[in-house]
């Protein structure tokens, strides 16, 4: 280490950590009437958030929660849950953020595995709560949530109702400094094999995430993306690696929230309509959905900036959200980096360009944002140049990456080779620092010695117009270890034959985008394409169902 | 300290911390064919500034610099002056950023009292230079900056001339991790008393103050104040608080930048128009100085975004740069603060008032940024009410305020009473945040046991179309312990007399915001109004000059 002029905090007059609740005190104060919405059922302004914060705060020491305790959210999006995630930690607990697509076999795991201490229910979830409340070994209380309806409910060890034990606590709380690097989030992800595995984030890190994640937002590209009077309406779950950072950006900038619940389509777009949503972010399949569902026909979504990210944006989703008047950017993360690592920027170059070069790169997973140090390895760990072209494993240095994976110590090793976070996803960066995806490490197919980018292929195939959805993956052959598989749904009354689908990836070939033996040898045309909990294409499940397929020659599978 | 859950890095291969090297990781790249204007002289690209830190690095390690040293800055606006701001912090130097409108003995003073190893001198600074050179204890090496005319200058113990420097470095170098604690920038501040005082940031100070005021800039109020598409151009001295922070956001975010060397109205206006510049920050005179220069009679500024400081702004001044296009934003900080506390933000209440409730509330100082705690005080430290009343000093609390002055723990613990930065300046704050400033403490007109702020007759003065600039203190009256005494500039073919600035001030009577008494006793008509060396009014020699004017009885002082 370099003998530089060190001036560390003398004393703790003058420390002043990085803290969540600091994230609150400015916006919160100045824009004290915006208010935040709970579908069309709680409207809170600014001024009640920081109240009812204190007041769940005081409900949660009063319940016996102290600092280094772990507290479990069980809920849709919701109000609610924004309180949580600023109460909890700001107490000095964790809050861990409960994956409720899960199911109920790893939701006890998880829960036994953080170490709950105590549950806040969403009454839909008592029935689930109390198929494992057996088996739970840390939890000692539980806190019942609901949308007014059922106040009295059979949840064990029951503290009481959310909204009874607010009205009863004070309004104030004199919450403390404590050191910055203190867990303030834990959440579940699913890997391909095991257990879910726990990640984990400080409070130095969600607050230097908020930052990078506002000034990015604010500044980047030619258009402000989230700014002051915008409007912002999560599309992806709070459980999901916090609703991507957002509701702390929205909270310190003190922009509207509108919260939905469960997402459906109805009233996600009642939401959107009403309260005038401006800002929002989703993985591909959720817009895929709420721009094919029946209450979003002919609507003008004119004004609608979406952030695309969770799954790569394919040029047919992009080209179907613009024509209906989105602004969809991209951006790339995962559960273990907090998750925003970068997003699509184009810069006066690419500005330049054609309409249709600068679609490329909207759909790329953008440049990495401030304080994100990116590079490619190869398998042997060794660095590869970013020339756009050789592929290799994505691995980032960034101040908010999770340290490792909770009580894992090996896998949190192999995570963390070298001083890098391994990502497992295989990219290609190029000299203007742009990040390109080209698929999981474990989904690449591998055919003929040669490495198949399951994606490139997904992409290629969902231009053709009768293709509503498309999953290809690697299916084990004898003569090339593996071939592509691809699961077509075709669009409602459509049909598509082997021909018209080889007819379309002709071009591809001839511009040399892909060779001839990347045409998948096989295609199942299927009415749905399973998705893991956070609405991806489940591909270890589609590869298991392809297996099993395959030994019984099903009739179920229409091969072309 | 509460027994949180405590994840500190583990070790050196996780650990990432705050490093002004990291500002320069994303955009730099993204947006490398930028470019960096310096007056009429150089562009460079952002790729080539990258280079450029590089290479200076180089040099100064090959002249000896190490980590821990400081290395002194003595030149106007420039790219070098970036490159400096870059590259010695990068190499775990200290930079001091020398404020050349001192006078050489404060200037040696600061020398000396920083320790500076080596120094950077501009040719037009070499006759100061050899003036001290003698009295010098520290510095060892110098290197000569030039645009371009005399390269061999008589600077004793000269490295080189800088461009020759660079252009015979590598552009390699790898820049170390350290601590983020480590010092990276250092300069004087002149107080009312004394010797200037040296205030200090280290590299998490600057990278943390970087992100807070990219997010308040690129998020905050209606429009987007300053945003990739930007053209940024300084108009307050790269010496005076590292240009209020602004070269990091903008190279942080990849933006155009154009420094205009010395504060020349015909270059800078030429600037301005030919590089297209949007976007600049200056203190309330040099903006005066803008608007009535010749060169700039009659032109359109429109689309030019400025956000003024340093000083309050008031009202007359906000009107005529309104009126030419330019708007406004106020913004508060100081020395000791990094700088930025605050900004005008104008919350949904506010937006919805009448015009003058709009403009009286974006010429105040703002709400504060994220992350900064603000509150008043009365002189027994007792804290007082947010009630937008009140008046008391304004303290602060934030992740980016000096510990102290350097080398003086007498004056560090002033400045550093039971955990909160003492600004010096009284103001109020009201529920929603709004700073208000009325007064440096010192500036205060103690009248009769009832306190009047100088600002406020300043702003009241101003707005007498006659009045081109006005500067209100305390002289000493045996009778009422102080009276406001004004010095007032008369705009060019104007007159003035008492009777039409009483008059003028009559109707504030009226409506209350000023006592009777409040009306000056005594007003100078004065051809200019001393400033300090950063532009402010200097009411330290102003207070002087009318002791020795009222000892002469001077016929120079036209007392109405």
């Amino acid at each position: 280490m370099l003998q530089t002029r060190l001036l560390k905090p003398a004393d703790d007059a003058y420390a002043y950590p990085l803290l969540i609740k600091r994230l609150l005190m400015s916006a919160s104060r100045y824009e004290k009437t915006r208010e935040i919405v709970y579908r069309d059922q709680v409207r809170l302004t600014y001024a009640q958030l920081s109240q009812r914060i204190a007041q769940l705060a005081n409900v949660l020491s009063e319940a016996g929660v102290k600092a280094g305790d772990t507290v479990a959210v069980m809920d849709w999006d919701s109000h609610r849950y924004l309180e949580c995630m600023f109460a909890i930690p700001m107490i000095g607990a964790v809050v861990h953020t409960i994956n409720v697509r899960l199911s109920p076999d790893q939701i006890l795991y998880t829960m036994n595995h953080a170490e709950d201490r105590l549950v806040l229910v969403n009454s839909d979830f008592i029935e689930l709560y109390q198929s494992i409340a057996g088996q739970l070994t840390t939890v000692e209380r539980t806190v019942l949530l609901t949308d007014g309806v059922d106040t009295h409910a059979a949840l064990p060890n029951l503290v009481g109702e959310y909204e009874q034990l607010l009205a009863g606590a004070s309004t104030q709380y004199d919450f403390p400094d404590f050191d910055e690097h203190s867990v303030a989030t834990t959440f579940y992800t699913t890997g391909t094999t095991g257990n879910p595995k726990g990640v984990y984030f400080t409070h130095r890190q969600l607050v230097l995430h908020t930052l990078a994640e506002a000034s990015v937002m604010g500044s980047i590209d030619s258009v402000r993306l989230l700014g002051s009077n915008d409007v912002y309406m999560p599309i992806t779950p709070m459980f999901h690696v916090h609703a991507w950072g957002i509701p702390y950006v929205a909270t310190m900038l003190g922009i509207k929230q509108v919260y939905p619940g469960r997402y459906e389509p109805e009233m996600l777009l009642k939401l959107w309509r009403e309260e005038q949503v401006t800002f929002s972010h989703c993985v591909p399949t959720i817009l895929q959905m709420l721009l094919n569902c029946p209450h979003g026909t002919g609507v003008d979504f004119a004004g609608w900036k979406i952030i695309i990210g969770g799954s790569a944006l394919n040029r047919s989703l992009y080209d179907a959200a613009f024509a209906r008047g989105i602004q969809l950017t991209a951006a790339y993360g995962m559960s273990e980096t907090c998750p925003l690592i970068s997003a699509a920027h184009l810069n006066d170059e690419l500005q330049a360009g054609t309409e249709d070069e600068r679609i490329s790169y909207r759909i790329k997973a953008g440049v990495p944002v401030p304080l994100v140090e990116t590079a490619i390895i190869d398998a042997e760990g060794r660095f590869l140049p970013a020339d756009g072209e050789t592929q290799g494993e994505l691995v980032l240095r960034a101040p908010w990456l999770t340290q490792g994976y909770f009580k894992e110590p090996e896998k949190s090793q192999a995570l963390w080779e070298n001083g890098w976070l391994h990502t497992g996803d295989v990219a290609t960066l190029d000299s203007m620092g742009f990040i390109d995806i080209r698929d999981r490490i474990k989904d690449v197919i591998k055919t003929g010695g040669e490495w198949l980018s399951s994606l490139d292929l997904e992409d290629m195939i969902s231009r053709h117009p009768a293709v509503r959805e498309v999953a290809v993956v690697g299916a084990a052959d004898p003569q090339w270890g593996e071939r592509p598989f691809a699961l077509v749904v075709v669009r409602e009354g459509q049909v598509i034959d082997a021909r018209a689908l080889k007819e379309h990836l002709k071009p591809f070939v001839e511009q040399g985008r892909i060779n001839k033996w990347a045409i998948p040898s096989q295609i199942a045309l299927v009415t749905e394409i399973p998705k893991t909990s956070v609405g991806k294409l489940d591909k270890k499940r589609i590869r298991q169902d392809i297996i099993e397929w395959q030994a019984c020659n099903s009739a179920f599978l229409s091969t072309l």
